[in-house]
């Protein structure tokens, strides 16, 4: 059973992140510091510049070579599991639309690894978590943020479709879904090709391979130089999430049905079906306790921002992050508890 | 003499922080990430959370009962001697006008220890000169900033004082100056207790001599809360100057004539009005090539702050601070070689 001492562990790991994101909340809500303007500036400072570098850091520390394909099957195959789940769902309630399997599927599988869940699960498992969540930290930016951004494309292209389709009535409709398909892609192409993070994955990922495959090392001044930015990366983006709880006009955006839907999903819902997978494949002892730990973490930022810039749900994303945020410690404890820590 | 090795070291120390200034150069003049309200949000933060945090952590981890009387007093008479040399230039040329004294004087000594001066001589003393430089950084945001404060306000009152004057042609003029002087410090004050750098300085040097003294320590929670927030704020403070850099229209704003007399103020007359002092109350060894050192270190960027605020000759400090860092490692290397490090 988990202990008082390790019980402190965590809290003491996840405190000063919370203490990060509430002086981004008090200085935006009650010091009126910032205005809207200024605080994008923040965001975007955030999102080009510290998350990149963190996420570089964090993954070309990482050694590739150690890479447990048990818990990434484990992760393809959980968010294989969301995807079929929702769609299902989707097609009984909604005529398929993509819109719920994509919100479906940002709220159940794509947690804050990078940001809560290193600093979380390296107080209660130490460094080794830190090598397994590298590799989820990786496949979340290479694949499925891309994944989803794809979706999103796909999904404002058919209602643009459907929207151009009821005003030309079907006059050269058989060309235009191919023509669709083909500038979806591209728009992603475009996306992926601007996105500072895809790099920042790329990039460490393959001097990952090159350092623990060669033994070599960064120059002591690139190292430094990606770390004076990157080390305070982890501060600055609950800051930002502080900034942007301040800027929702309310906590629960979405009402008190969803709220809580957003909840099952994320803590019961996420973690369920990957301990199913992670027992299937085989993951046992530490290694299956952290599949299912990181899983309950609070939902990610990088969805949401999705979600608000193709304007599909971004409510329940805003909700799922804060009551995601207020529930995380009791939740992660609760966790801890039920795997017998 | 300086060794090659010991010349990279302070190389390599310096990179990092100037990678940071260059990323945020570019992401302005080039990638025009941010505009300039964008801008002075990211300023705002590292001004009331960066800077302050990274003070706090600085000044409570030295030893302040291992405080130096003796470059104390140096550091003293430096500015003394500043003080009376820029009254007397002032005097003779522009009628005594206080602007010239408070341009003067944050030129020649008042550099930028906290940002730029920690890494550069820890390069060279280890962490010797970290414990000297928090006294001299608690100095100048106690006592020198507040000195400029007061200066600037005066200045400005004056200017208000002799346009009503002239307006009331000697009505009630007796009374003026006693009103004068009395919301001068009301201002100052005011300003004081606003000013999140003062009142981290005094909680860090009231919990040194706590945690020195009763050989105390932060609890763990609480130090990292300081450092997640702290640890970024070099890269974003010179991430900051870099977005500074980027928003001026010239690199030299004021004038070839008096960027070359700056650049004369900064590096010569500044090190040698300390050098003076220094050898008169007997420093000697490390301890003076120390405080040499750091009298050579590029201007810092509060006299900069305040001058942009009063509008007393911003051009000139502008162009202080960005040739001095230009400069700046050339000629740290150069007193070095001359130090016989």
């Amino acid at each position: 059973m988990i202990s008082l001492h390790e019980a402190y562990q965590i809290v003491a790991a996840t405190i000063p992140l919370y203490v990060a994101m509430i002086l981004g909340y008090i200085s935006v809500k009650w010091l009126k510091l910032f205005n809207p303007d200024q605080c994008s500036g923040i965001n975007k400072f955030v999102a080009k510049f510290s998350i990149p570098l963190l996420s570089f850091q964090v993954i070309s520390k990482s050694d590739p070579y150690k890479m447990n394909l048990r818990l990434i099957s484990a992760d393809v195959l959980q968010k294989c599991i969301a995807l079929i789940a929702f769609a299902v769902i989707a097609k009984v309630r909604s005529n398929g639309h993509l819109n719920w399997i994509i919100t479906g599927l940002s709220l159940s599988t794509l947690p804050n690894t990078l940001i809560l869940g290193i600093p979380l699960l390296k107080a209660v498992f130490g460094d080794e978590a830190v090598v397994l969540l590298a590799q989820i930290v990786a496949l979340q930016s290479l694949i499925w943020y891309n994944l989803l951004l794809l979706m999103f494309e796909f999904s404002a292209a058919r209602d643009a479709y459907t929207l151009q389709e009821e005003l030309e009535a079907g006059q050269e409709a058989e060309r235009i879904p191919r023509r669709k398909a083909m500038s979806v892609l591209k728009t992603v192409g475009k996306k992926l090709l601007l996105n500072p993070n895809s790099h920042a994955t790329i990039a460490g990922l393959a001097w990952a391979f090159i350092s623990f495959g060669c033994n070599v090392k960064l120059p002591k001044v690139v190292k430094d130089s990606v770390s004076i930015m990157a080390d305070g990366g982890l501060g600055m983006a609950m800051f930002s999430i502080g900034l942007f709880i301040a800027s929702q006009a309310r906590i629960v955006a979405c009402g008190t049905r969803l709220a809580l839907l957003t909840m099952v999903l994320k803590f019961i819902f996420g973690p369920a079906i990957m301990a199913a997978p992670s027992i299937a494949v085989g993951l046992n002892g530490v290694l299956f306790k952290i599949a299912v730990l990181q899983a309950a973490l609070p939902q990610g930022i990088v969805p949401f921002v999705f979600a608000k810039e193709y304007n599909v749900h971004p409510d329940i994303l805003s909700t799922g992050i804060i009551l995601g945020l207020i529930f995380a410690l009791p939740v992660a404890l609760l966790y801890c508890l039920l795997l017998g820590l």
